[in-house]
């Protein structure tokens, strides 16, 4: 048995959805969707230095490379079916592997989303997920779907991830303020982030349209407001006052809580609209599913975005999206 | 618009088959194949050095990495459908990306398979396709279904791209012996394979098992015989016989000859089984998919494999797969 076996061996994964007809060891899986279900599909590629740091444990990672595809499937409203895995390593190393398929498998386990094939290469370290659900033909919850005076809301909180990136990153004026106690917390959401899946599904019939929070809250609100044609006026206080593992973001709003919240990324949170009938609807959806909701905003007619603090005040809007080449 | 954008722009795709519902720019793409048919999908990753040399031209590189995704496709009996592109790449070069585009996105119309998704970001040059393809319930060609007494089948012939490797490494005794002509067409053959999409759809209902040749013929003809609990008898110099392109390979049987064809691998033909009674019919898909195959041996029930020469004689069976760790 050759090096390359001993890898896949490392990935057998014994779910058999109803969806999946034919999985690993073909050339190619086959997948059948229910009747009447789309096939939602999404591929994101994570390299390290850019994703993910090199202090990372192999078991995060593997959960971590799932989740964040995962969560793509969450904001359309999709229920995971499978998963295709391509993976470069600069060398087999059996531990690292057992520690990535045990952290990746698990999640996988937890969503019921089969393992269906893939491919492995020596390389630099590159691990590329392509995910696949199922989402009834009408009920997607498309990001150019939104209505003028729709409420805006997010899932869970931001600025978490961003938070233990820049400890991390040894950012001046950051370390210090954080007791260990929230850098583990925030760390935990950097490493481990939470597919808001029960969220997504809930929200069928009931959203207009939706994104996950995964290049900041600002840019991805953004491709929802631009494929809708919308403006947006937000309260960010919203989000300062429902951060509940980081008391660092709340109590230094001009700087630090504002910056991560509304431009952080790494959330992998829901952003969506709703209208205004469907307040109480949203909260059981929101309990339904276990996942903290809040209301930030509405959209309007007019292009652009207007932040408005509690007191009334307008902030700039200096804060661009993360770009992976910026 | 960010260079992020700009490089998005080389990939946007005006071809929307009737299976795709929603395209690029959500969180997910969605698609719908036709009513009883199945999703075929398959994921391969290509990195610099391993599976492409740095001489190769993007816009070759563009046609390759979408070609040998096709192929497993191909060896399924699957009709392309879409695909998604994941590229990892050292900075934002414009003119290769609009080369490397060019050919990804030619390929891809000529077989109407659409871009509906991907992801870019920064970091050593690595591309990851998955492809989708539909392919009716019950006609798929999988690995596991070889018969005993069946006979063997290639499509086009094998070892060309092993022998332009070979030149580019320098082998003594390789680049000697190639005229510039044959060198051109085996190089095109290694930078530019056919997948053979026609051969695959008119094998449905015909073939009992087919595999893509990908890492040698020996190799995955084996996963064929594996998958099918069978042994095999090959008659190789039929494969000699049959090289258009490099007469160097028919005229050293004893060393490059063999080994080129039986393990060179990166030839993205096909190889299948199919029953005696179907010999007239293979040879007429073969002509209506204008795509050459020979019959190269048989399957039988004693597990092992054994190659006889024209004159009746066994060769050593010394020749091992290509192993991307090896």
């Amino acid at each position: 048995m050759g090096e390359f076996d001993l890898i896949r061996r490392h990935f057998q994964h014994a779910l058999h959805p109803p969806g999946v007809a034919l999985h690993n060891g073909d050339d190619c899986a086959l997948l059948a969707p229910a009747p009447g279900m789309r096939l939602a599909v999404s591929t994101d590629m994570l390299v390290e230095g850019r994703h993910f740091l090199s202090t990372v444990s192999p078991e995060a990672l593997g959960h971590k490379a799932l989740a964040v595809n995962l969560s793509d499937l969450a904001a359309m409203g999709a229920e995971p079916l499978a998963f295709t895995l391509a993976l470069s390593l600069p060398r087999a190393d059996d531990a690292w592997l057992a520690a990535f398929a045990k952290g990746l498998l698990a999640l996988a386990d937890t969503h019921g989303c089969a393992l269906v094939g893939g491919d492995t290469t020596a390389g630099p370290l590159n691990i590329c997920i392509t995910v696949f659900g199922q989402v009834p033909e009408h009920q997607a919850l498309r990001r150019s779907a939104a209505q003028v005076g729709d409420d805006i809301y997010v899932s869970g909180c931001l600025g978490d991830a961003r938070l233990a990136l820049e400890v991390f990153r040894g950012t001046p004026g950051v370390c210090g303020l954080v007791s260990a106690e929230a850098f583990a917390a925030a760390r935990l959401r950097m490493e481990r982030p939470t597919p808001r899946l029960a969220l997504g599904m809930a929200l069928r019939g009931l959203a207009h349209a939706a994104a996950d929070v995964s290049d900041g809250l600002l840019g991805d609100l953004g491709h929802i407001l631009t494929a809708s044609g919308l403006g947006a006026v937000l309260h960010p206080d919203e989000l300062l006052n429902n951060i509940a593992t980081n008391p660092i973001l709340s109590s230094d709003r001009g700087h630090f809580g504002y910056e991560y919240c509304l431009t952080g990324g790494d959330d992998y949170e829901l952003v969506f609209t709703a209208p205004p009938s469907a307040r109480a609807a949203v909260q059981q959806a929101a309990s339904a599913s276990h996942t903290p909701v809040i209301r930030i905003g509405h959209t309007v007619a007019q292009l652009g975005l207007t932040l408005l603090t509690a007191s009334g005040q307008v902030l700039p809007q200096r804060w661009a999206s993360f770009d992976h080449f910026a």
